[in-house]
């Protein structure tokens, strides 16, 4: 790639003699510091200032910054966000392919991660359950926030003069009066919110997730140790940083020092481009994400290794051979939203070395251990129907069970829902919602999901959710929806309909019309990840004996066809 | 080395199915854990059961113990110091080569690292002031606790049946009537004490530096960090562990779950001979104890490098060319007792290595910038006499001032004693004592200790402690005492003395013999380390216009020596 002409505007230049520290409450103890991400990238503008730490390049107006740039313009945003009112506490929502996870920090406020794939309604319930007061957005998105009560800021993500998202910063350096760091307090209480992530549940509005900056900084911290990333890591963005907040990646590469490469869709001629000139060394992504890149007509063996961290499923045995051919590490790690991301880790042990190709992928499906930080994993009793038992039993081994955890990697609630978050904290763990088995070794392996989600491409459909749209379709009675493997995706939704007695005539032999309108009934309602792949009809679901249908038993159904 | 023929006591084999989960508060949040160093080898014990962790060879009874027979003997020695009487919060003293930084805090019992190379006197004045409820010592040094009013627990570090320290911690395992992990309980309080680790200050008497969990807990993460500590990494243990805890590297290396060699001396052949033989990947040392290994018979160059963490004092170009030549990697970094051991690092840029090793050494000698979760380094402005300015003001660049940082790697207190933890806390940072120089990228330099303190050969010696001792001889009237360079030991303590008028003709030139004298009257008194290299007779001593001596005259004076 030929060397950037990009000159970043001049309001992102630091002052001379820029120093970088925050205001400290006065009550603050000489020997304390309330833990907080945003500590990571003033370290790293100080110790390496001319150090790229971000860049933009697959985009008509490429840009790169430093670190001294970039923790300028986290300085403008603050600002921005203050004087745009912005008080300690308030939720500010990005729509965007890349985020503001410091700037939105730097100001006390909580960074609402809205993700890109979701159709309007599910942003406008986001925005109006999180009560965010503004929206930063890119151009791309725009449309989806038009009747947007709150302010609106967006960006055309060109980092030059006239995007309205410079003028935003460029205005907040004029408003700090040169003020600089020392203007903006480091906020207090370190489990104060940070971010408030949206996720697919059990019940068909999506949860918000409130994470803690305690939890954040601590999350961050182990995903670097994990990953190994240091200054001389660079790190690519596969993964989404609206995925639980990237898994915290945004900050373990700024405690890392590391460079970041940015992209705005999952493109995977730029990402092969990466990865052969940009000395990429690290990514995170989900195994469909995965199957694209070792299948992309540009792949080719990487002449110094590229670690892929992968996480949403376990890899397949062809997918490790495809990977490691092409000269991947793969670090397999588990978690979910509610656990800032990956909390466990497979464990490679030199062992594994000698064993056959077959035989490691099936030992790297599974889950693992609790990763560094993350505090015990356990598997517990549950009943027949899915239930945790009271009083929190141990599974013995080999007996399926719910995974649970607790400590500081998981969140500090669902936002405005105390009946969920008792529910998912009863026992005094955090209940994953995932059946595992336990292995003697003290590691787990998924064998079901008690949560009825369907992980398709990377996002987190939500059964009910889907269920809830299909059974407004005039012709449905009932509706079930389970997840199913599929090819490329993973898993897609299949459908298990019951019609309408007089609907059955009327479809009879033609299943196949019936799901394209149906599809085209939820079309702009769900997003493509949660459309059905399949739908079937059927005369009857099977159901416990309190009324209740047996997903289990779907699951199995489908997984037969 | 041949493979070793030890069995472990059959208490220290875990019973079937050990449960890696200690106690909880009932009131600990689902998503908050106490942050503890104690966790870490729990950890390593459930992930890498079968994976040596401890290796203790150069003696006539070697041992090498697994992290689940080390987690067992861990526990037994928590119940065995519950057995014994110790509550949480009570101070365990160990006088030992090597300690037991994991027992003693399972127990939430306080360590009390004791340095081998003290006195009887400063020994029991050690015992005394931190009012040890408990004592563990190893054989060779059990004569210097011999009237002790406290329990003694002897070590004759065999690790076989029949050695008291053994049957105590066999004992433990009885006492715990297997109620294993879950019978202790996990410290609720992170910022409850950890360790006290008694350090020479600007008073005579060695001042006890407390530590807190958390504290801890977060600094040993930070070593593992920027050591790049992991499960491949085998630590060869030259720091003595009663250094500042070891600079927290027993924790550091647990949670890295890497393997540790242990030594009873630094002897250069035995650390030759792990060097090349035991797979050593890293190491910590003062340069006094780096340039005996470069000069050791048995150097010779390294087939892989290892890591040597330098600190102390700033290796000068000899020394790094030397640890080059032999494919050492060098580390610079830089503490106190009261910060954890270090808080700041030398960090690499590519462009030093264009530089010539003059330049490098050079750069290389700066105390560099904070590191990993270590919050800022200031240099603030002193008066002529050394004091920190009120309202600490940043010195300009390359204006010598104090030292100052604050945050969670810094200690919670002086114990029991309130007035220097607040001389020390004043004005809301934690003064270092060490004079130092900012350079316009941030990072320091050294240039003089306003404490004045003698750092022998990796051990600190308190000058005033060292003229408390000298004043006592008849002949002496004044005396001051000031550090001077030394090949071999880095610095030791050079002293100006006024003689009483009356001795005054008796030494007329016999100085050596005054000095033999003099030397003579304060062993046992003093520690090898501290005792004065060089005496010189004065007729005055110069002074501040207040009366104070102006030790940097005199620091001058000997440097020109």
């Amino acid at each position: 790639m030929s060397p950037l002409e990009f000159q970043p505007t001049p309001e992102s230049i630091p002052p001379p003699n820029v120093q970088y520290r925050l205001q400290l409450a006065p009550s603050t103890a000489v020997n304390y510091t309330p833990l907080n991400p945003i500590s990571f990238i003033l370290r790293a503008a100080l110790i390496y200032p001319n150090h790229v730490a971000l860049s933009h390049r697959n985009v008509a107006t490429p840009v790169e910054y430093t670190y001294a740039v970039w923790a300028q313009r986290v300085q403008n945003l603050a600002y921005g966000l203050i004087k745009a009112g912005i008080e300690p506490g308030d939720r500010v929502a990005v729509i965007a392919p890349n985020y503001a996870h410091n700037g939105v920090l730097a100001a006390r406020a909580v960074l609402v991660c809205i993700n890109t794939r979701l159709v309007k309604s599910d942003i406008e319930y986001i925005l109006s359950h999180s009560g965010a007061k503004l929206v930063l957005v890119d151009h791309e998105y725009a449309g989806l926030v038009k009747d947007c009560p709150v302010p609106v800021i967006v960006s055309r993500d060109t980092g030059r003069a006239g995007d309205p998202y410079e003028t935003f910063l460029s205005e907040g350096r004029r408003f700090s009066r040169e003020r600089g760091w020392a203007g903006l307090q480091l906020e207090e209480e370190e489990t104060a919110n940070a971010t408030l992530n949206y996720t697919s549940g059990t019940t068909g509005r999506p949860k918000g997730v409130m994470a803690t900056l305690r939890g954040s900084y601590l999350a961050a911290i182990s995903n670097a140790y994990e990953s190994k990333l240091n200054i001389n890591s660079v790190y690519l963005w596969v993964l989404p940083m609206f995925h639980a907040s990237g898994w915290t990646y945004p900050w373990a590469l700024t405690f890392a020092m590391a460079k970041q490469v940015t992209i705005r869709t999952v493109d995977y001629k730029a990402i092969w481009g990466h990865f052969l000139y940009s000395g990429v060394t690290h990514y995170c992504g989900a195994p469909t994400v995965q199957i694209s890149i070792v299948n992309s007509p540009e792949a080719k063996r990487l002449k110094t290794p590229i670690t892929a961290v992968i996480a949403g499923a376990a890899p397949t045995a062809a997918l490790l051979e495809a990977l490691e051919n092409l000269n991947f590490q793969v670090n397999h790690v588990y978690g979910l939203t509610e656990t800032y991301g990956p909390f466990t880790r497979n464990y490679d042990r030199p062992e594994y070395k000698s064993l056959g190709l077959e035989e490691r992928a099936r030992i790297l499906s599974r889950q693992g251990h609790a990763f560094a930080q993350a505090d015990e994993v356990r598997v517990v009793q549950i009943d027949e129907e899915g239930k945790r038992k009271p009083g929190l039993i141990d599974c013995d081994f080999m007996q399926p069970g719910e995974i649970v955890t607790r400590g500081n990697i998981v969140m500090k609630e669902y936002y405005r829902d105390p009946k969920a978050t008792e529910e998912a904290f009863r026992g005094g763990y955090f209940a994953t919602g995932d059946v595992a088995v336990k292995f003697p070794d003290g590691s787990i392996s998924i064998r079901d999901r008690s949560k009825d989600l369907i992980i398709s491409g990377g996002e987190n459909a939500s059964s009910l959710a889907i269920e809830q749209e299909l059974s407004l379709h005039p012709d449905v009675l009932e509706v079930s929806v389970v997840a199913r493997k599929h090819e490329k995706w993973g898993e897609r939704a299949m459908a298990f309909v019951i019609l309408h007695q007089e609907a059955v005539q009327k479809w009879k032999g033609r299943e196949d019309e019936f799901q394209k309108d149906l599809i085209n009934f939820v079309k702009g309602k769900l997003p493509g990840f949660a459309q059905p792949a399949w739908v079937e009809c059927v005369s009857e679901l099977p159901k416990t004996s309190t009324g209740k249908i047996q997903k289990t038993v779907l699951r199995q159904r489908a997984a037969k066809l």
